[in-house]
């Protein structure tokens, strides 16, 4: 009973959140040097959870950190950071330090350490290695990035077909070269070719005598070397795979993805559709104030250029405006609810494309749904916004010219918000990539030119 | 080598997308009733491929493949199906195919199927249920929805402390209620509180007689069964964790979460932030027509009050419009800069605090950040679209106007931009409910009150 105000503490609001205290502390221990005060308080820490301490100080801190740290530095650290900012660290240590890093990964985390640094300083890192694990970087990054290749590890757990259940466990308790963790032995046949795989939980009630083959898991994918990051994580998802071996064009056992792998790659890949769609790269907190204006100028670019396309559009209709100034007071209405429904259903289109709902087989039938969708909606807010128009200047009319363009909007907003990422994903091009500055520029101009058209049509 | 084009058909361009055939052999077999063609060919395909091609065809043809399927269905399909059409199809299922479809899932699958049941619907469904399983999930249902107790499995796998490897291994071989899968084995203490976990990885490659004790993993980490599901998808992402016992109030083993389940509420989380910020609730393609108006009308009933509100101020500045039409023409472009800013420092925004890197913190540093940002973008537009002012109308205050309103509309879509979601993630709210309505009317109202503001005072 007594128990229950400590499990209260440990059940913080905010559970994971980093403590502002673990912040203070560090920053109090660098000021003072106490190099032995860091190093305990770092044992009782995750690594992820010191790489983000490392996201949340200032550059200033983050060097003088990795200083005081020094030989006593924990290389799975840099393996959990952000890789924008392990790079930068990274430039700045000693080729001593490096090698401390790189002492505790496994060859796929220093694959992804690596990758992103500029040539000459992903050389310097690789000398640095022992040249076994030389050999295994060098041979992952020839695989194109964002590929299996990049992902797998190539530490496996594998057995001939021919073994018993008994071999196998004792060929495992007599190994040292095994992972540190691995939930599957993959069965493979003379030719090296993997054949089914075998979860250690089937193993394990497994009599010692059964035979291997006998256990093969029949729910068995392997995953091409070349296969894209995207696919990988998509088929981890859809098929709850734990593990699965990794093949290359002969369906060879090169390699193996586990399901932590994949995870980060799901997340990451949301994470891309999310600030894609909102015009934003790769970028994170932890950039520079320059680096990130750099990175949202384009974007802010494109929508300055779909913008002026749209004022182009205005401008046709100066003198409309000139004699009915209450056009220029209600024409962002109906631009922006268009552009507010297109977004909506370019949100769910480009969703669906990530998780393969949305195919050739259905594209005709949500394409129908959607055109639907906006005029249904566009029927209902025509009503609602023809009355307030209406009233608001007291002009019929008005009200009636509102309601014919909202109408006209929502419908081709639906459209152009499934079409657009469509069309893009017919041409294998990322359907979150500029596609939410075309569909709003789509429904500025329809837009103005239905409202101030119809204006000019009807009312002067 | 002649393996090699059978691999290239493996390798089609877009892996693992549901290839129309199947939709159109399993369109056929319902036109020609014939169930056997039906079975054989959904014995070649994963339960959750089949769960997708229930998704891909129309709500007709699903309830006739339904029927066709009848006593053969397979309810792992149920469990991989998305929520909304699971229910609906067990709504028209008669009881009888609702028990085939329930002996094939574990109790936790059952929870996630019953769950957003309407109650009657509910009570019928556990009603077929055989009574341990009808307690389980009864108990489960009593958490409440979205918490641990909810995600966990009851089939558990533990040890207690004084047992050696060899006694573990050969209790696991005779035990039959083990889960299907499993990647740790549970020590726990006499009060049946959880005191470590072994991975079998570990357990395999230790000599029988070892104790467990020594064995036990020091990274172990428990989830209180009521804490938030994205909290506990948190944990698995960040720890990189594949299962974790879920435990009680008085800290004693009550279930299990694995990373399969903790992977689909992870990408649940980031699917329902872009949905949110965009302004769709959790819509599906395989909602109907109605269903879809009805979920996005609030969304655009909010834009439609909050682009009045735009309105209303540019309606202010009416005489100021009339005697310099050009106004109309332009200021469309300041407010869509600053939209566009706004959505791009609010995606971030979200984003980081869902993953926890944006945190009190580091709060106050990053809205200098986001400030700056806004800043130096706003200066460096200025400029651009001061020139394009004055080329186009020949007027070079209207550029100064213009280039005066574009900073100041940039510097305040990058504040509301970082304030809006910290202000109702610091009320507990969802910081990308609304949000993004929110910060573009803000952009909006400031955009057209600079620019017009300015271009009364100074151009009048």
């Amino acid at each position: 009973m007594d128990d229950n105000p400590d499990i209260e503490n440990e059940l913080p609001e905010r559970a994971y959140e980093m403590d502002a205290n673990l912040v203070d502390n560090v920053l109090s221990f660098i000021e003072t040097q106490d190099k032995n005060g860091l190093v305990t308080l770092f044992d009782q820490y995750h690594a992820a959870d010191i790489a983000d301490l490392f996201e949340q100080i200032d550059p200033t801190s983050r060097s003088a950190l990795i200083q005081l740290w020094g030989k006593e530095i924990d290389g799975e650290v840099f393996a959990e950071m952000d890789e924008g900012l392990s790079g930068e660290l990274i430039e700045e240590m000693s080729d001593e330090l490096v090698s401390q890093v790189l002492k505790d990964l496994e060859t796929d985390d220093v694959v992804d350490l690596v990758e992103d640094l500029e040539k000459s300083e992903q050389n310097r890192v690789i000398e640095v290695l022992d040249t076994t694990d030389q050999i295994a970087v060098l041979n992952s990054l020839k695989y194109p990035e964002g590929t299996a290749g990049r992902l797998m590890a190539r530490e496996l757990v594998m057995a001939p077909t021919h073994w018993s259940v008994g071999q196998a466990i004792d060929n495992l308790r007599k190994s040292k070269t095994l992972p540190q963790q691995f939930y599957d032995i993959i069965v493979i046949d003379p030719m090296s070719k993997p054949i089914g795989k075998i979860a250690l939980s089937t193993l394990l009630r497994a009599q010692r005598s059964t035979q291997l083959v006998e256990l093969i898991d029949e729910e068995f994918r392997t995953i091409p070397v070349l296969q894209s990051q995207e696919d990988v994580a998509y088929a981890f998802n859809q098929y709850n795979m734990v593990s699965a071996p990794v093949v290359d064009e002969e369906n060879r056992l090169v390699g193996v993805i586990t399901m932590d792998d994949a995870m980060e790659v799901l997340g990451d890949e949301a994470d891309e559709d999310i600030k894609l769609l909102a015009g934003v790269g790769d970028e994170s907190l932890t950039d520079t104030i320059l680096v990130t204006v750099r990175q949202r100028f384009p974007w802010l670019g494109l929508n300055l250029i779909t913008s002026i396309f749209a004022s182009i559009v205005i401008a046709q209709f100066s003198s409309t405006i000139e004699a009915i100034v209450a056009l220029a007071v209600l024409m962002p209405i109906v631009a922006s609810m268009g552009g507010n429904a297109g977004t909506q259903t370019l949100t769910v289109a480009v969703r669906a494309l990530a998780t393969k709902d949305l195919t050739s087989a259905n594209a005709l039938r949500v394409i129908r749904r959607e055109a639907l969708v906006g005029l249904l909606n566009g029927l209902i807010f025509a009503i609602i916004i023809g009355f307030i128009g209406y009233y608001w200047y007291g002009f019929p009319m008005l009200g009636i010219v509102l309601a014919v363009a909202m109408i006209l909007n929502l419908l081709m907003a639906g459209l152009a918000g499934i079409l657009v990422p469509l069309v893009l994903d017919k041409f294998n091009l990322d359907p979150a990539l500029g596609s939410s500055a075309l569909v709003t520029t789509f429904t500025d101009v329809i837009g103005f030119f239905a409202f101030l058209g119809l204006a000019a049509a009807i009312l002067l």
